[in-house]
């Protein structure tokens, strides 16, 4: 008997033969035993697959690890279902409405039986559950299943939550996930046992509308994350402790930088002094560096009449969930809280004839923007319902298009390395090439669009990765991922082609051949927003900003009452050197005073007494680094002059 | 028989008796010749009355000469009455509505014969007419009149417009004025004759609704202008056409420093990058001086929750004429854009306990607010419906109020003398002490914040006018009025002290003596917004702003395209020193680039062709000045730094 078999392509496109029916487990293990061991999931055409899943087609494959989204998904897909399993040992009769995966970990939302109630002792027990089951490495079985099969079971198990979910279900698509004395209905993947999970963490319990309504009944969410290894849990719960005391919600409260009012409104930020001199700084520096790249500001107002965001679209978009219109005196007239800059950029483009010789035409603006998300969504800085972006649009013509990305690339790494940021990769969305009647813009033009990104990243020596049919219906973009010193990833900084907006509004230009042409118009913003670029500042650095952006960069401690004139007359000469400083002059020991300010997390901690005011000088201390000796008050100065120029060379040399 | 004697006291506190029936002008005639023949009105008790009109009680008096409103008032008010003889001169049968006087001249709403209308030449006619009836010195006689006479008079004369405003005067109080073959019915006062109307000059036409309603009837409005000597009509007619030229609306768009998009809405403007630069050199400017000042900053939302205004006060005021809350998908929840900045501010004072020893807290802003004017109101960036105000607000204690009060005129003083606004004076706005149930805060508290604002305008040299019963009723203020380069005053800068509100959002710190107080807040800015500010500086400079604030500082001519090379490292080299520097390269002969660039109001045009290439040198030119001779880059660039630093040195010596 002949077997049949299989071409599989991988993903340096080499092609190896298998019998048909092969699994992505055993492809590993015919790479290597190692392989085979980290292997989570496999890729098969594009979707994700159990590894025991059999292969009956040609097909084009790709190995998931834990360092991947999918791999990672999987795992904690399958914890999911291992956690419930556990509940429903020492909870029978408990129903399970729905239990995906989260940026870290899973939950479960779970409808306990009649009086029943979770306690932290409960917790316990089930992790300690999930680990034993854990350690059967029951198999995790993959089963079609009729539409009326799959009723008549959960039927049977009273669990009518299922039932809903299922009743919505096409019937021949619907499957189910078997495991030691649990099943569910699930669409999978999972990994090829329940041995793979090593340690387990339930993190946190919740309160859940069934299906995120509140008119249906409550459930309880349990959230739990789970490794393939102890030392990554141990790991993950520093880091969550560490997270938690960089918390930017924490700091900027401890540091006097932001602070909220419910009298203004829910996630409307009071940006307090120290946060203000912060926020300036940065807005300098991006406007400075951007001054160099030729770009000019501009100011525009928050409003616009609705007749501009129904030109621009934003009006369809911005709907019943958003803040609404604002009506006035006149009867019909109503205008809109911006929710972007680009249309009042675009009415300032339109102001005047371009001609080609003028483009790139780049109008950059602090501009704030007013979104009305969720109250459940807003969290802190980084996410808000008014938010300032570090916006600008760029108006050229089509065969400018690499060398204005090269540029904006040239922007944010100045950015990233002057702030420290040093981890980062870029991604890459394109068209879905199987789908071209999504786009707007003609194929040419998205193939120069295109390929001037991919150009232009591969020139500047971008790290990406590139995903077709990620690319909004308007035009393909780069964003950037970046990773804090806590290993956690934000997105910041997106650059985005955008063919729609031109065509809408109509926008020309006059070409060398006299006719008139439209431009391509780029949207950017480096930092995002302020709000949320200076949260992840914050978490990053721990509120321990770097020197040019500390509100407070100096300290004046003096040694007793007898030398405050002396501290004074510091802080004033600094001052007039443009060096932040403060004094405190209060009547303490000065090692109580050494402490209190470090904790302020103030870079420079100047001490003086009797020797210092003697000799006109002071005792200089580094947050972090302890004594550096004394200096005159001009050596200070230069000091930090040049800490800061050093600082900011990337902008300064760019 | 003995006549009756009065007594009148003079503006110095003398006090003359003069026999019961005096007339203005005979007591002016008593004290000099000059003074009998510039008189235009007397004060009499703190009313305006003609000249002519027998005073016969006790009285406080003061003449009011064409230096004064109030001379200026009586005299175009005698003016108006004159226009309306001739007029009816020439279209017997007209109907007069009313005759007010306006910041310069006066107008007359007439309704005109049917079919009649006025031409260019008629207002010619009527012109001489004037002319002809002031020439023939015709005493202008005050009558008091019964209600019914009125009425008689005016029923007779078929004039519906007078009967109609009769119908609504209380019987006693009418008075009408004759002159000539012309009476009017007139509250006054009026010259004593219409022989003091030496030069006429009718101004336009337009159209306005009986009663600035526009259901009613369309009458014409004539607008004139007259003065006591001819030369004075000539200077301002001379005034006009500069006035013209200055219009900041016309330099706004040549200049191109702001724009008004339809699409986006009326009032709304659009910093252009010329203007953006420009506003961002007064910001930076005023930020730095308010530091050294005390002042902190920060940033706060453009809207704000219902709660806010409710308790602040401002949703009463602002209510069905002004824009229109801001609903959100949750009902009941509301929103407002925010008409003022104070409020936002309070939250941030009260977002932590403060102690006397914090006090004064200066918050300040850049702050944009919106207020709906009337669509007819809005005038380029003077009358806006979104504007930024240089805002701040300082919290202190009731005993820094004059030190406060003294810190904020400085401030006003170094940004005045810094943009060369040399002609200001400052009103002083107090309670009307017959009234203290109109007024909010204690009277101790009102009584030190009078004397704190009249002492510390004192000791500041500030020369002020004083006026009881013009303060809010939230407390006392003082209001710098400055006179542009064409002498018109604009109204710039208020510092006011506020009661109201801190006892509205019950705000306080805890005292020296360790119990509640309540502070005091004062509302100051000197610019008033940006936008009017930057109106008022195009308006004085006629565009050609201080090299400091000029948007484009340098241009670089190249006297033949051979010399563009250098030219361009020229200019790159001033960019790099910050020296805001274009490039004219045009193929255009050199004298048609300097004089394209000296009409775009560029303060430095440096020429260069082969002598300045081979010697790395330019010639300098400078606007309105002429050849400056060559220099190499490194003397221009100090050159140019030391005139900013010179024209700044208000700002860097304070």
């Amino acid at each position: 008997m002949s077997l049949k078999m299989i071409n599989i392509t991988f993903p340096d496109n080499s092609v190896r033969e298998f019998e048909s029916g092969v699994t992505g487990l055993e492809i590993a293990g015919s790479i290597s035993r190692r392989l085979a061991k980290e292997a989570l999931a496999i890729g098969v055409d594009g979707e994700v697959w159990d590894l025991a899943r059999p292969i009956t087609h040609d097909a084009r494959i790709q190995l998931f690890t834990w360092e991947d989204r999918q791999g990672k998904d999987t795992f904690w897909h399958s914890s999911a279902h291992l956690m419930a399993e556990a509940i429903e040992f020492f909870f029978p009769g408990v129903k399970f409405g729905i239990g995906p995966t989260v940026d870290a970990g899973f939950y479960y939302d779970i409808a306990l039986p009649d009086g029943a109630q979770l306690t932290e002792k409960d917790l316990e027990k089930i992790e300690k559950k999930m680990l034993e089951l854990a350690a059967q490495k029951n198999p995790i079985i993959r089963k079609d299943i009729s539409k009326a099969d799959a009723m008549a079971m959960f039927t049977q198990k009273q669990d009518e939550l299922k039932q809903e979910l299922i009743s919505e279900l096409a019937d021949g698509t619907i499957t189910i996930y078997d495991q030691g004395n649990f099943t569910d209905l699930c669409r999978g993947p999972h990994l090829p046992d329940t041995g793979y999970i090593k340690a387990v963490k339930i993190t946190s319990l919740a309160g859940a509308y069934w299906r995120g309504n509140e008119k249906n009944r409550q459930l309880t969410r349990v959230y739990g994350i789970t490794f393939p290894k102890q030392s990554l849990l141990e790991e993950y719960l520093l880091l969550l402790e560490e997270a938690k005391k960089r918390d930017h919600r924490k700091i900027g409260k401890e540091m006097e930088l932001f602070t909220f009012s419910a009298n203004v409104g829910a996630g409307l930020p009071l940006w307090l002094p120290r946060g203000t001199m912060l926020r300036l700084q940065l807005e300098e520096f991006l406007r400075n560096v951007q001054k160099r790249f030729g770009y000019e500001q501009v100011i525009t107002p928050h409003i616009g009449n609705i007749n501009l965001y129904a030109t621009s679209g934003h009006l369809a978009k911005y709907g019943a969930d958003s803040f609404q219109r604002i009506k006035t005196p006149v009867d019909g007239e109503e205008y809109m809280l911006k929710p972007m800059n680009c249309p009042h950029h675009i009415e300032i483009y339109a102001s005047k004839p371009r001609s080609y010789k003028d483009l790139p035409v780049r109008l950059a603006e602090f501009g704030t923007v007013y979104r009305y998300e969720q109250s459940g969504e807003l969290h802190g800085l980084t996410r808000v319902r008014g938010f300032t972006q570090d916006d600008a649009h760029l108006f050229c013509r089509p065969d400018q298009l690499k060398d204005e990305f090269k540029k904006v690339i040239d922007i944010v790494f100045i950015i990233f390395r002057t702030l420290g940021l040093d981890d980062y990769t870029a991604q890459i969305s394109l068209r879905d090439p199987e789908k071209p009647e999504k786009y707007i813009g003609s194929p040419e033009n998205w193939d120069k669009a295109e390929q001037a990104i991919v150009e232009a990243a591969a020139e500047k020596g971008l790290k990406t990765i590139t995903v077709p049919g990620e690319a909004a219906f308007y035009g393909p973009k780069l964003d950037f991922m970046v990773k804090d010193a806590l290993g956690r990833s934000w997105q910041l900084g997106t650059i985005q082609v955008d063919y729609n907006l031109p065509e809408r509004f109509q926008l020309e230009y006059i070409g060398a051949d006299d006719k008139r042409h439209r431009p391509v118009m780029i949207h950017r913003a480096p930092f995002g927003s302020m709000e949320r670029f200076v949260a992840v500042l914050i978490e990053h650095t721990a509120g321990k900003f770097p020197l040019w952006l500390a509100p407070d960069q100096v300290v004046v401690l003096p040694v007793s009452d007898k030398f405050n004139d002396y501290a004074r007359q510091v802080c004033d000469r600094l001052n007039q050197a443009d060096i932040r400083t403060q004094i405190d002059a209060r009547s303490e020991k000065i090692g109580r005073k050494i402490r209190d300010n470090e904790l302020k997390r103030i870079p420079y901690l100047l001490i003086v007494g009797e020797k210092e005011a003697a000799s006109d000088q002071v005792a200089v201390r580094r947050q972090g680094e302890g004594d550096q000796g004394a200096m005159s008050i001009p050596d200070f100065v230069t000091h930090i002059q040049n800490e800061i120029r050093s600082m900011l060379s990337e902008y300064y040399n760019n």
